[in-house]
């Protein structure tokens, strides 16, 4: 990627902060434009470095730039896409970080403009704490990042979206966004999902007798509200099948218990044990000894 | 505690070798000896100063011991302790690290020699590893270890066992075996189960697109079968109540999320945060900062 003039940067949070700080600390970007809805947290990040200036007119901000990323939560992406596509130069991309795509993509494509544009994206990297304080140059390294060309997607843009993540450090995959969707259901939404389920069914009583398993377990259950209630809605028909399969792993071992059948548990643990393995056994699997903040939750 | 002449350590892997290195560190011991079933096993404890001294010969090792520990697997607990209690002076303390205690306590009272000994014991500490090699003198320091007697605990005994675990470093709380499983069946031993049907969940090809939330929702998949089969089998109704408090949990959120109830959804999630942060609003919450070789996986 050859040095951008102009990134404009829609929604200065944890990812949006931290796409800042790459491309300011990578030198590819001569400025960076955050935008925002308050004014404080634009001046926060200003300060962080995260951005050059900030200004909560999304239309000024995107006037002259190259690049625009949109970070809002899943619920506003597509119309943040269409606005930015509207005042944008014309050979713009835009692309944005939603954990969710196949909704975003639609919308985004109902609209010519904004189709001939955009690429989705979604790079897997964040943590459960928001905000731009807690943003890090380094959170994408060798982080993969998704992107959910169509057929209406141009060459050029998607070339461009891949070069412009690739920079940030990320690892680069392509897939369509219902893929995408079906995929990340599993890999993200039900662990979230699943954390939430298990922090509320341990009473606030019992607390003190939970240890290192439950502090795991429950770690993404801190999140932000809104941001999961509107990843949840956007992706529900996948997560409800993710939640399906989740279902008949937990019934197996239920009857295993009923039954007390030692080799059936036994063969249960053996196949998630095995899972989890080939997780750590990736050649790039995501290193938690990146985020020393992380580790103190 | 003053110091002790000799404790034994029966089964000397991750807690037994753990609980030999706090000894000797905090110099609580003059000699430990550890019994095993594996030579080589005992003489990599002897050279990582968990133990003193090696031998696959129970009877031998409690011969002078005033305090024994057994650390074996759930399933071998109550045997250990018996054959520890009859061989082991008259004033001898018999405590255990075992992970579920009902079954354990009941089957070593019923007989006499033992139930005149024993003091039960959980130390919430561990970590999906096993062996010596991973024992740090430190597993125990602000941790809480449940003591379970009972009307038939001879009241030298429990105190010895509160000073012996609190010398370890342990905040001990005392409770009956009952209790103690219902409540570890939900804070400890759900919490393992639900990482294992999450594990499983995902499909291999899928692992490229898990980050953070399924690493850290499925670590203690990774723990041993024999342990965590013998432990689910052992605790198996408090374990299937805890499961039917999850498919409650579950069960109300695929129902927001079916008739797509935005604010059902949100509250959902908010109390799973909200119990979430009040686990790590607690005085001394684990910290995971203890374990260097924790944040590693």
């Amino acid at each position: 990627l050859v040095g951008l003039d102009r990134v404009a940067i829609v929604g200065v949070g944890l990812i949006g902060g931290s796409i800042g700080l790459a491309l300011k600390n990578r030198a590819l970007a001569s400025v960076v434009v955050g935008v925002g809805r308050d004014e404080a947290t634009l001046e926060g990040a200003v300060r962080l470095g995260a951005i050059d200036r900030g200004t909560t007119d999304l239309v000024d901000a995107v006037a002259e730039a190259q690049v625009v990323v949109v970070c809002t939560p899943v619920s506003r992406i597509a119309d943040d896409v269409r606005r930015a596509a509207e005042s944008a130069p014309a050979q713009v991309l835009v692309t944005d970080a939603g954990s969710s795509k196949r909704q975003i993509v639609e919308s985004v494509e109902r609209h010519a403009r904004s189709a001939t544009v955009f690429v989705g994206a979604h790079p897997l990297a964040g943590s459960e704490r928001r905000g731009a304080q807690h943003a890090r140059a380094d959170l994408f390294d060798g982080r993969v990042c998704v992107l959910t060309p169509t057929p209406r997607t141009r060459l050029d843009r998607s070339r461009l979206a891949r070069n412009f993540w690739g920079a940030l450090g990320c690892r680069v995959l392509e897939m369509s966004p219902a893929e995408h969707d079906e995929i990340v259901a599993y890999t993200s939404h039900l662990p979230h999902a699943v954390a939430a389920a298990l922090a509320s069914s341990v009473l606030p009583g019992w607390l003190p007798l939970a240890a290192g398993a439950y502090r795991d377990g429950t770690r993404v259950a801190a999140a932000d509200t809104e941001i999961w209630t509107a990843i949840f809605r956007d992706n529900r028909g996948p997560l409800l099948k993710a939640l399906g399969t989740l279902q008949e792993r937990l019934d197996a071992f239920k009857y295993a218990l009923m039954t007390d059948d030692e080799e059936a548990i036994r063969h249960w643990w053996n196949q998630a044990r095995e899972r989890r393995n080939l997780f750590d056994a990736q050649p790039d699997s995501p290193d938690p000894t990146q985020d020393p903040a992380d580790r103190l939750t």
